[in-house]
Parts: structure tokens; C-alpha cells; sequence
């Protein structure tokens, strides 16, 4: 029987000892392949998107989501599964509606900015001041906005990498604030999208101590060809909205158990949580599914060596998970060996950013090797950004990658009602799959180091 | 002195006789490359979906439609301008709510379908029974869906000639009346739509007795969804409507008077009403600035020989302006050379089709020549249906032409909240405008006989 012991012993240092350059290609290989047919991702996107919908943090929606996502996680096979819970502000929307009262009555298609205070009952009625562009409006002086309610229709531009989100972004994050400063009573602004539906994008805004909601993009436009008529244009804002200083959250995960370096972990995920609007599909059901089918589909193929952790963040988009995160995981952080959150939607992966540490090593040319048939090049760029869930824990000095997608039409839907599952393509959600399961195999099974400072 | 009055009746005989056919051709094509510059029809169409918006009948917004109507035709230059009172039935939209309350709950974009009854106070609440195809619920037998919300959630199919709304119309003109029959207690379906955005798209049905709304097509999705689970899903409609038997509706008409046949009268327009999610910008905003800027091109080419009326018919959404328009000119039925409605939003004309006699009389071979640079061909088919709002005068015996517009992107915005004035793509409505313009300059200017029996 001892021999019979050693020979298992044996056998589970080979599966268990860091693969050659070889085999991980082989082994990247055959997980992109299985990623491309495999049904994981849609059914995880399905089953969030049609049996939990809607979850912001702080709602019942989100508690559902919760218990979603611990049996999702059970189901697929993943250990340890935990519930980590913080708490967080969390702002909800009330009733809101928002008119042109005079001269051309009309109804106004409208969302609150998540932080937006309340109207007084009865609401505000007041002439607008209409700004085709943000700086326009950023150049009055103080006073210049008494009284009005301020209109930036500012457009954004459509681009692959989307960038044009952060060039327009202070529009929403800081512009009732500055319209505040300026006098304005009340904010209004083109949504931060890129489509021309009447249905307008939500999202988070600094305190401004005045309403503030996001116009559709036809209504900025009905604004502004109101306003180019020259006579005084009169809005009405009622909303209402409420803020639970202490909502429960919580940030959930799972693993696939590393069998040689069980200690060594790779967190990856995406945000459990979502805007009000949509249900919540490509931002970020499609990030949930992506991590968790890709590290399933590693599992499928043997145990690896490392540890892959795959983490639903539950409160991305009003914050706090991160520093949640970060702060119960800062004693092990020097033991992640690389992190990754996947939040751009759907759009196909066109290059990925490794960090500069480890991008050189054979594994990671053997990655390099898979990525070609998924038309995915491999950025001169070291990562920027890695995923505001992870922020926390880069900022403990957790290494990172960025997976960059194409964000085209990602921008079209964000934030919206139009975040339903149908936007997402199902070949589209594969590719992703393939890349991330590809990346999670060849650094489970390998050695690579992309710590600068390696783990004690 | 006598000469001279000789002289000046013998120019104007000159003026008003018919125009040779090289004189026509020439004439129309002066119109139509004059049409493809000209703002006449964007500043139209911009004015109605800005100054006024939605327009249902009944509504505050149609009162202020007949002002702005009978402002913009005498601003324009129109003769005649005349306004027809009519009465006719008006439902109008109250509050609706309609949700998903058990075993997922989530809110539903839906809109009530014109005609629809309200629900009793507190909403109806019951268990749904979904078919994707609408002749499977025709299918069932009398009471299987005794105290069931029936949802049909077939698609619509993307056409150029617009024959996929005819081809699932049934869905929205019958469906509810038809569930009802088989005990039903609520109808949803999924909107005549060809997009994907959350929006609804309403439109008038029969008389039912039960509530019924269509759902955006991501929610009939979802729905689709969830029955696939095979648990039983619970909606709640709650739902609030009225009807006016007797509104105020007027069908409003301005003319370019004929200078030798002015009681030969060319009729044409499009529907002052809309319906009233949107501004009703395609629907038909488009169709009154097509032909009141057309005829207005015409007008300043020349006086014409014969009469151009340009009608803003008044009720065309929830009927009653053909029947109205026809009973007030049936003693002019005769008289009326041709009739013609431009209701298929702002795409661009792919083909004419003409009235059978007058065809290939040497005017309309003018007509044809001009439409080869605009890309438009003629029919071999003879017109099939006109414009709803001429369905009357044509009963009488008025000859029609039909413009056959690319409907492709027509179902996309037809009767929601995304049919606003940035959908109308100016090229696409100048296009339109030429060949209005051409055929009115022709038909105007020549003696082209389309009626089988002249006028005595």
C-alpha cells in the first residue's frame, strides 16, 4: 500500500508542479476552444438578468442578488464560497418627473443622478439656461446661474476604447455641483450616451444640494432647439429621493482551490450590483459571467496549481465595495498574484495590458500564442486601470492586467433601461470567456511572477 | 386701352395653359433640384415636433397643433386656409403600471394600447400564459385562458416596403379582443416594433374589454424568459384611461389656387395628429412638411393651372378624419384630379406607383424622367392604398398615387417615445420633398387626366 501511496503522491506533483511552456499552450488552447461553444457565461448572464433584474445597493433587488449569487457559485462547483458583508451609503430614486411648462408644454424623458436631493414638494419652477457645451457653462461666474435651472447638452463622442465616457464624464460627476456654485436650483444635462433613444442614462454625481437628472438625448436636443428660439423657456422639476447612510452590502466569492499553491490567489470578477433602470445585463451580469464561466471552464480542465478566486462585488456603482474589499483582504494581499475585474459589457476583447513584471515569461508568451485566433493583440501598454472594484487592492500592491474591450456600443446602453440581456452578443460574450480562461489557465498552472515584491 | 387688355388676357393664357411636355420636364426638374437644397421641410418639421410636440386627439397639444397649423399655412403663403370642425371619439392615456410581482418581480415598460379599458382600482393581478406565435393563443379554445393576462410576444419582421407591420398587425388590432373570447383577463404583447429599445410602441386596437398594453420587445424577452422556466409568473396591471365620444377635431387645408382650372384640385397632406409618447416627428410631422413644403416650391415656381390643397388631417391616429374629410367635399369629389398621403415617416421614395389612366399621358413621361437622378422608379403596380386619410374621397371616386418610402427603420419609432425630430434624416426628407414637388408641378401644370370619369 505504500507504494501504491507514493505512486499517488507522485501523480499529484505532476498535475500539481508548474506546467512547461509547452503544455500551457496546449492547455490555453483547448480552455479558449471549449470557451468559444460553451453555454456557462449566456446562462449565468440569463439567469441573473431574468430571475434578479434590477439590484442596486441598498434594494431587495440586491438582497436577491445576494442569495443568487451564493447559489449560483455553489451550483457551478466553486469552495468556500463567502458572504462578506460592509455597509454603505446607498441613494434611491423616488418619483421624478420633469416638464416644459412654458412656452411649449412637454413631458421630459428624465432619470435622477444617483446622490440628486429631492425637489421641495411641489417642486421648482424655473427658466433654463441652456449651455451647448460643459466649459460654456464652467466660464459663467458666480451668480451668473441664479435662479435657473442649468442645461448641458453637451454630446459625446462614440469611440472603441471609450474614452470618450471619461472625456465628457465630468459633465455628470461634477456638473450640478459646479452649476450649484454658480446659482443654479436645479441641473440638467444631455445624458453621458451614446445613442439617440429617448431613454436617458443615470449615474452617479458629486453632492450638489440641487436636483440634478439626466435628459435623453432627443430631449437635450428639444431644449436646445427651444432655446435657439430666444424666448425664456420654463421647466418644472419634481423628484423625489432618498439616502440610507448604512445599507447592508456585500461582496461575495468563490474558488477554485490551487492544488500545489493554494495560497496563491487570483482575484478576479465583476459587480453583482446595478443602476435602477435596466437589468443590469452589460453592466455587469456580463462581467459576472465572463470571470466565473472562465475559471469554471479552468476547473473543468484539472485542478491548477494556483488558487482562482472569482469575487462579485456589491457595490460598485454608488462604491464602497473596494475599499471593503481591500480592507478584509489587506493581510493577504502581498498573495495575490494578479488581479482583474471585467466591467466594460460585452464588446469583444481587442487587446489585453499585462503587467510589466511577468509579461516576458514563458507562460505568458505561451498566453500571447492563444490569443491570435481571438484576433486579440497583446498592448505595448502596462495595465492603467484594472476595475474600480480592485482599486483597493491594487492599491495594496496587488498586480493587475487589463482586458480592453471594444466599447462602441457600450455606451449606447450604460446605465439605461436599454441594459437588457438582449444587447448582449452571445459570440461576443464567448470571445471575452475565451481570453479570460486562457489568462487564468496559463497563470494558475504556471509560475509566472508579476509581484514586484513576490509573496513571502 | 383695349389692346391692352387683350394683350395682358393673352399672356395670361399663356401662363395658365397647359405646359408643353418639354416645358413640364424642364419645370420639374427646376422644382426638384431646387427641393434638395431647400430647408421648407426640416424647419416645418422642427417647428410642430418643438412648438407643439405630442398631439393626440382630444388633447391640449392638438388644440394648439390647429393654431399652429393654420399659422404656419398662412405664414407659408396658402390661399384658403380653412378649418373643418369634426367630432369624433378620443381615448386618452391615464396612469399605467405593469409588473412582474412574483416569483421575480420587475417593473415592465409597457404602454397602454389606444382604446384599451382601465383595470378596476387596484389592478388586475393574475398568472400569464405566453405564446411567441399569435395564431397559437388563436388556437386555444374557448375559456383556456379563463383568468389569465394572455402575452403574445411573436416578432416583427425588418422590411423595406413596411409589410411586416401589415403581416403582425393582427396582434395589436385584434389580439385583446381575441383573448378576451378565451376568457382572458389582461392582453400584453410585444410591440410592433422592429428595434430594441425599451420603449413600447402603443397604436389603437378593438374594442376588448380588458386592459391590454404592449411590452418593449427586451420585456417581452424577458417574459419569454421566464416562462421558459415552467414556474408558474404572476403580473400586475394597473391601468387608467378615458374616452371623449365626442372630441373636437378639425382637419385643416390651405391651397395654391389654379389660375385657369383653379376647381381642378390636387389634395394632398399628411395627419396633424400623433399619437402621444413621441413628438410625433416621422408620425407624421414628416408627411405635413413633405407636401406643404413641396407645394409651396411649386407655388414659387409660378402660379399653377390647377389648385394644390395641402390638407393637416386631424384625426387619423384613432380615426374619423377620412370619413369627416370625405362628407365634407363629396360634392367636390368629382373635381378632384388626384389625392395622395405621405404617413410613412421621412425615408427615402424607392418607387411611385400611378393611377392606371394618365399614366403614360406625355406629362407623367415628364414626371418619370425627372425622378432618375432621385433614384426612384415607377411601379409597374397600380397604387394599392393611398393614405388613410384619403380612404374617403377615394371611396368617392378620387384617382391616388402611392409614394412607396423605404420603411426599413420605419417600425423602429413608429408610435413611441423615440419618434422625435432627430430621427428624420434631412437628405432622406428633401429626397422626398423633390419627388412631391416634381409630380406636383407636373400634374399641376398639365392637363394629365388620372380620373376614369372627368368632372362634367
Amino acid at each position: 500500500m505504500k507504494r501504491l501511496s507514493i505512486a499517488i503522491a507522485a501523480a499529484t506533483l505532476a498535475i500539481a508542479a508548474p506546467a512547461a511552456a509547452q503544455d500551457l499552450a496546449g492547455g490555453a488552447a483547448a480552455v479558449r476552444d471549449k470557451a468559444l461553444t460553451d453555454q456557462t457565461a449566456w446562462s449565468i448572464a440569463e439567469s441573473l438578468t431574468t430571475e434578479v433584474g434590477p439590484r442596486m445597493v441598498g434594494s431587495q433587488g440586491m438582497e436577491r442578488a445576494r442569495d443568487w449569487a451564493v447559489a449560483k457559485l455553489k451550483a457551478l462547483g466553486f469552495e468556500n464560497v463567502r458572504v462578506e458583508s460592509f455597509t454603505t451609503p446607498a441613494w434611491s430614486r423616488g418619483a421624478e418627473s420633469v416638464e416644459v411648462v412654458a412656452p411649449w408644454p412637454v413631458k421630459l424623458h428624465v432619470l435622477g443622478l444617483g446622490g440628486s436631493v429631492s425637489t421641495p414638494a411641489g417642486g421648482i419652477t424655473a427658466p433654463i439656461a441652456v449651455f451647448t457645451s460643459y466649459q460654456t457653462m464652467l466660464d459663467q461666474p458666480p451668480g451668473a446661474l441664479a435662479g435657473k435651472i442649468a442645461v448641458v447638452t453637451q454630446r459625446m463622442g462614440r469611440t472603441q476604447d471609450g474614452s470618450g465616457y471619461g472625456a465628457i464624464g465630468p459633465q455628470r460627476w461634477t456638473g450640478a455641483a459646479e452649476a450649484a456654485k454658480r446659482g443654479a436650483v436645479g441641473y440638467l444635462m444631455r445624458s453621458l450616451s451614446t445613442d439617440d433613444t429617448r431613454l436617458p442614462h443615470t449615474g452617479g454625481g458629486a453632492p450638489a444640494g440641487i436636483p440634478a437628472a439626466a435628459l435623453s438625448t432627443p430631449d437635450a436636443d428639444l431644449l436646445e432647439n427651444m432655446a435657439r428660439r430666444g424666448q425664456p423657456v420654463t421647466v418644472r422639476m419634481a423628484m423625489t429621493s432618498s439616502v440610507n447612510p448604512k445599507a447592508q452590502a456585500w461582496n461575495i466569492s468563490g474558488e477554485i482551490r490551487g492544488r500545489e499553491a493554494p495560497d496563491e490567489v487570483i482575484v478576479i470578477g465583476g459587480h453583482l450590483d446595478s443602476w435602477d433602470p435596466g437589468t443590469g445585463a452589460v453592466d455587469d451580469a456580463a462581467g459576472i459571467a465572463i470571470t466565473t464561466a472562465a475559471a469554471k471552464l479552468v476547473a473543468q480542465a484539472g485542478p491548477p496549481r494556483r488558487t482562482i478566486r472569482v469575487v462579485m462585488w456589491g457595490s460598485e456603482e454608488q462604491g464602497g465595495s473596494s475599499e471593503a474589499y481591500a480592507a478584509a483582504h489587506k493581510d493577504e494581499a502581498a498573495k495575490i498574484v494578479v488581479a482583474g475585474e471585467s466591467d466594460s459589457g460585452a464588446g469583444r476583447i481587442w487587446s489585453v495590458s499585462l503587467p510589466k513584471a511577468g509579461a516576458d515569461h514563458a507562460a505568458m508568451k505561451a498566453f500571447r500564442t492563444s490569443l491570435a485566433p481571438l484576433k486579440v493583440g497583446v498592448s505595448p501598454e502596462p495595465p492603467a486601470f484594472g476595475g474600480a472594484d480592485i482599486r483597493g487592492i491594487i492599491g495594496l500592491g496587488a498586480p493587475f492586467v487589463d482586458f480592453n474591450q471594444d466599447a462602441s456600443r457600450y455606451f449606447d446602453l450604460h446605465h439605461s433601461a436599454d441594459d437588457t440581456l438582449d444587447k448582449i452578443d452571445p459570440a461576443e460574450l464567448a470571445q471575452n470567456v475565451a481570453v479570460w480562461a486562457s489568462f487564468l489557465h496559463t497563470v494558475a498552472n504556471s509560475d509566472v511572477e508579476f509581484r514586484t515584491k513576490p509573496a513571502p
